[in-house]
């Protein structure tokens, strides 16, 4: 039996999307590969609400995730951290001889722009890496507050792990002043894993020419020169089958519209947030609580594992807390296709089990 | 029109095995997703006729390749090179920092067993790279005598790219000796691109522990040891429906069984080159032609461009030379399932479009 996936990541993808996967195979120096992935760059632009290129990456979001702290760091990177996925992406400096500190945020807790504000002011730092939506915590950013005192300091770069957030919320990239957004295709985009996006910013490319050691495969001046020389080609062959779905997948995105679709991501969480109120409560500062997904903080103790196995039973997957939050929160994803129908449905099988457990 | 393909890469890739591209999602932290990578691995081992360890990667093999010289290097690097991919290798190398030095050969010929000794006998390299197959030239080097000369070197990590032979060709990885052996899902396995595999030797993964700044999504040793730790799990989201797909194929492969299979591609090689003596003649020299591709000496003069469009009329697709092989050759892939009916049906096209053009 097929579970449907209430986890942030794997997604449920939609029949019809999944069936473009299986598209027979055209050659990756051909016109229809050019055409095939400059139709997904226009539609990304006005996903990404950008005039900026835009590049896949065959990888997962952590990729490209690496790829813009080790292309585009010559001095110092300042990586803000509100859990998991933000501490990651410091290992991935870390691990790259990459010069970055870590400045952490209590679990459950934004990055607040006074922060990021006194970090920057030091002048010691030439690129700054933002969670938006951390699929640990369940927190939010407030990217639009946090951009205002990024902008004091135009020098430095600033990049976005937007994964578990872009095409479920509004990211306006340009308004924002980011130079690299980077978001994966099984989020909130609704596509099985694979393939990782980011818009960049010219001058984040002049920036990173001027960086040695970029490596190869995720070298953004490399994908981003292919581009531009062959024609929407890349230097190594990509993932034609998730470039098939990503295309007809954006297609439908524009049809349902982009402000439909952010808004139906919002009724889902403010659904599942006031169902997690009356029975639990939010992890995260309400104010600040994620749209692509609610934790739960697990105030009745129950056996979360337990509660999973019993979903599993009628055909529903959710996610157990991450790292040290295992059993103490569990986590509710309500992003990409899924809609309030399904989350009501999933919420009354939850309330049956605890109520039989 | 789906043009069949006869590239090296992407190939043609049967029905069946795309339509488990299109198989629903599922955790890839779920007991599912353990099952099967062990599924893919234990098919893997016995494809690579080694006890090692296989590591999947959701990359091209480009990714891997980067990873092994990067990982693995500690003094330098002696990458023997016969063509494009050979080169890119090194090139790989330099743009990590890694010490390396290219020993190129003319293009058509092969590393000579004596090369290599001649190399390594200085003592400067712990590392060395060998192109199983070129896929420019079309030349297959002579894993077997290359490899009785590495062996007196046991200190040195013997790395290998079979990304255009693994699964069309014989390669004995633990009877060779070879550390790290890589292949991508776009050759001569059958199929669409998205993820690279290779073998990796214990002595490999020790080694990579005691190098600096090997990166992170690239990191063998951390792919290693997540999979020991979470039970064939890794540290980020994989290519699902790659995995999916694979583990099919592979099933399908091991039920034609290996050697009928590596037999098929054999017959289908030199049926393609006596057609191309008899029509053209052989870029390489014929006791080093490649096995999964043959790259034609354009000795007619003819049109590569021209024959290329009127074969995509009936559809067919075969490739142009590589780089500066551009006209001055073509090539013709037969790999993964291709038959020796579809060469036959492919050459006797070729063969009537030049007869008119």
């Amino acid at each position: 039996m097929h579970k449907k996936l209430f986890i942030p990541g794997p997604i449920e993808v939609k029949e019809d999307v999944l069936s473009k996967m299986a598209t027979p195979m055209i050659g990756h120096r051909s016109k229809d590969a050019s055409n095939l992935q400059r139709n997904i760059t226009n539609n990304f632009k006005k996903l990404f609400y950008t005039e900026n290129e835009i590049l896949l990456s065959t990888s997962s979001g952590t990729g490209l995730m690496e790829a813009a702290v080790r292309c585009c760091t010559k001095e110092s990177a300042a990586m803000f951290s509100i859990g998991s996925f933000g501490d990651r992406w410091h290992e991935m400096a870390v691990s790259n001889g990459v010069n970055a500190d870590l400045f952490q945020s209590e679990l459950g807790s934004i990055t607040t722009p006074e922060m990021v504000d006194e970090v920057l002011s030091t002048g010691k730092y030439d690129l700054v890496t933002i969670t938006h939506n951390e699929t640990s915590t369940g927190v939010m950013n407030p990217l639009d507050e946090i951009s205002k005192v990024i902008k004091k300091y135009p020098d430095v770069i600033f990049c976005v792990d937007a994964v578990s957030s872009a095409g479920g919320v509004k990211i306006e990239t340009d308004k924002l002043g980011i130079d690299i957004c980077i978001t994966s295709s099984q989020k909130a985009l609704g596509l099985p894993p694979g393939l990782s996006v980011c818009t960049i910013s010219e001058r984040a490319v002049e920036k990173a020419r001027n960086v040695k050691n970029r490596g190869y495969y995720l070298d953004l001046v490399q994908l981003y020169d292919t581009i531009k020389e062959k024609d929407y080609q890349y230097p190594s062959t990509p993932n034609l089958s998730l470039m098939f779905a990503l295309n007809y997948q954006l297609e439908l995105i524009m049809k349902e519209g982009l402000q439909n679709r952010f808004d139906r991501h919002l009724v889902m969480a403010e659904y599942t947030r006031s169902w997690a109120k009356r029975n639990f409560a939010l992890f995260a500062d309400e104010k600040y609580a994620s749209v692509t997904l609610t934790t739960v903080d697990n105030t009745q103790n129950i056996s979360v594992k337990g509660l999973n196995e019993e979903l599993g039973k009628r055909g529903f997957v959710i996610s157990n807390g991450y790292g040290n939050l295992k059993e103490k929160t569990f986590r509710i994803a309500h992003m990409a296709d899924l809609t309030l129908k399904d989350v009501k449905e999933l919420l009354l099988n939850i309330e049956d089990i605890l109520s039989i457990l």
